[in-house]
């Protein structure tokens, strides 16, 4: 088996109500990799800037995460991102977007990592994704991501995208601007006559739900007690979600369901640190028992 | 076994962004009585001013329930409330609150519900919760419900309340109040410190969590894809909640985690209709059906 995330590098500086961080590692395919990396070790795709720092590279190698498909652009800058939440940590205002590399990303898949299986096309315009995707002979199951600015200014590309994806994953709000339904179910339902075959939707604190044919799961989020920072934990729910089926090696409804719990498990260690401090230290021993906890939260 | 239910019966004026009613049959108890009769028969204690119709104690009577508690003060009139939601459900506004026959009420149970086993203090001020819980003489499980309003002006009487009863039901808004924790599980763990030894903590749309010693039990909503009116939901949870509990006879763990998702599948039949219009005609073999559709959606 194999699995392919394409998406985001970026360096994120990230003001909380109570700390921040400046230029920390961030970026949608880079949270994604370290989130699926104690499952199945990902293959990166993705593009940074001269600046990107060689410890960075190292400690994404060093989760076994394959960054062949990492390309540098020596004389670029690496994509930067600034955020700011309030204290209810349910907005959160974008102080800077710096594409720089980003701006001209073409994806070039390794040619080695052409056979991937499973694809995750992380956040990213959806030409960019459509264009890795079309580079993968045989997808057994591709999901993709989407933001709102997507739906707002490319949306006959991420019609086009939703035609050939298996699955899309977004949140509620990109739920209801991307199909005008304020209902999540029928919002759910409206997406899946848009192309994909399954939907994840994500609501953040209020859990998530999987729907496709003969399909439908719900499942609330981890009880953290203590939110650090929200940033990528949308990216890291889709890590734990595609790195659990990569290792089962199929998307069968029964994979599909335990990869929402893995989702989630991913999620809740992404928000207890800033970009990766927590999730990029927890052991397998760990991620095992917060599945099992979360598993005992759920079951009747 | 033997389940009363104590709180308000009313004529509520309700608009949506669709359609209103007036004067429809709402309070407290009434919808927890509505709701819980499918599992076990209640017995019912409120009271009502002259101007509460004869059909509307036939409608009651009809679903099982036992109407010896309710008082008709033939001189006054029935609490009467008015509210307006705005379109996305979230946001309620109160219209106005005539407290009627409520301001003086002082429950009085009648003497063959003494042997109450099981008791919902549906919302009402605190000290008339407890003062109606007093007259109950060896309660099994306890289940308080309260409001912002008793948060707010009764907290005294609330406390000593909290310090009597085995279980609080409230939503999230109520929680954080209560206990100043904006996250929901902190929120609990302090409600768990004021006397209850459970509590069930709703949040709407959202789903539900159950939280005591040895017990942690979370749920999403049912995925209602039509909501008609929210009026009654709350209550709805806690008649299906509390009618499940009395039906088997105890409050262990595994009683309390069946008996969140009959509270789950009551709310949703709930606002699906105004009133009780919906939810006093559902049968047995819709429960049925709505609780294995919920169980399927939540079992892994």
């Amino acid at each position: 088996m194999s699995l392919a995330v394409i998406g985001t590098l970026a360096y994120d500086s990230v003001e909380t109500a109570h700390d921040s961080r400046e230029n920390a590692l961030g970026g949608s395919a880079m949270y994604c990799a370290v989130a699926a990396a104690p499952h199945f070790k990902p293959r990166l795709v993705g593009v940074v800037g001269g600046d990107f720092k060689a410890e960075h590279v190292e400690l994404l190698r060093k989760r076994g995460i394959c960054m062949e498909g990492l390309e540098t652009v020596e004389e670029g800058k690496t994509f930067r991102w600034g955020g700011r939440y309030e204290p209810d940590w349910n907005t959160r205002h974008t102080t800077y977007t710096d594409l720089n590399v980003l701006e001209h990303f073409d994806p070039k898949l390794p040619e080695a990592y052409r056979d991937s299986r499973f694809v995750f096309l992380a956040n990213a315009h959806p030409a960019v994704q459509l264009k890795a995707l079309e580079q993968v002979e045989a997808p057994a199951f591709s999901v993709a991501d989407t933001m709102n600015l997507w739906i707002d200014v490319a949306r006959p590309d991420l019609d086009a995208l939703m035609q050939r994806v298996d699955a899309l994953i977004l949140n509620d709000e990109e739920a209801r601007m991307l199909t005008g339904e304020n209902n999540l179910i029928r919002a759910a339902q409206r997406v899946l006559e848009l192309g994909p075959k399954v939907v994840i939707l994500k609501k953040g604190e209020h859990g998530a739900f999987i729907m496709g044919e003969g399909l439908h799961f719900s499942l609330p989020a981890y009880p953290v007690t203590e939110v650090v920072d929200p940033t990528g934990a949308g990216d890291c729910f889709a890590g734990g979600f595609m790195g659990h089926i990569a290792s089962v090696g199929d998307a069968a409804p029964e994979t599909l369901k335990r990869a929402m719990l893995h989702g989630t498990v991913a999620a809740s260690f992404c928000v207890e640190g800033f970009s990766v401090e927590t999730i990029a230290n927890r052991t397998s021993a760990d991620y095992d028992e917060r599945y099992a906890d979360l598993q005992a939260i759920v079951t009747l």
